[in-house]
């Protein structure tokens, strides 16, 4: 699809931006792709995974819901989904929060943990799907993001 | 949380890739949201609209379903979900496949070209998101994402 946009629109003043963001569509789903089948090897998907990492470098361990779904952009309704998933399987247990009664906290067990590690270890070992890129091109690509991720006020300054 | 994750695994020797790897999942978050938006303002989401692409530019304007997915990279139920919001506002038809009697083919509609070329026009005003880049960024990371799609073999030669 995205070549034949290009051919389209190639015209236009705004095709390089086009075929620039068509292409982080892209790569995002190939990585996506790529990290959904090492994180399946240990019973997880990506989505599942980012979670355990965001409960275990939370400064307590644990977060509220509506925090988890902020952190990972994701619908509410996802992140109840995803928090679901991970305590049927034993890795995230619901603790109830004390300033709130009508909310929870997800806390990451020990197996979570292992689990995370794990699937880490390996998306290391695969280079993080990004071996192709040597250290100059890592530097360039991660600066050229920043500057997308700064001009969309990403970071708070 | 892609912050905590350089903060712990800072010192390995896959840094580089993970935070260039999270870089490229959270610009691809923060366009899709600006561009949802800008779907939005014409009834539809950027899934939906990728469709109406994907079928206006098609050789005969049509394709069938299994085809839809394989070209957007989602799964068939998620096609499927697409279309049937499509068919309901208009902008798609269903017609049958004379060689497959159980499949279908997704037509677009002339309103469902309008509204495509709305959702484009608004994309090109708003420089898909990448207004802060200049020309050569736009070059530069075109050519690094280019890199990665040929190392994970998106291209077939």
């Amino acid at each position: 699809a995205r070549e034949l946009w290009v051919r389209r629109w190639g015209e236009g003043s705004r095709a390089d931006a086009m075929a620039t963001a068509t292409s982080v569509m892209r790569v995002q789903q190939l990585l996506l792709a790529r990290f959904d089948t090492i994180a399946g090897r240990h019973g997880l998907t990506f989505a599942r995974y980012e979670c355990l990492v965001l409960l275990a470098f939370s400064r307590e361990g644990r977060l509220s819901m509506s925090r988890i779904g902020e952190r990972l952009m994701v619908h509410p309704t996802s992140a109840t989904n995803i928090v679901q998933r991970l305590v049927a399987q034993g890795f995230v247990e619901r603790v109830p929060n004390p300033q709130d009664r009508r909310g929870a906290f997800a806390v990451v067990t020990d197996a979570g943990r292992a689990a995370m590690e794990a699937v880490t270890a390996d998306l290391e070992a695969a280079d993080f799907g990004l071996g192709m890129l040597g250290p100059e091109q890592h530097d360039a690509l991660f600066s050229l993001l920043r500057e997308v991720r700064v001009g969309a006020r990403d970071f708070t300054p």
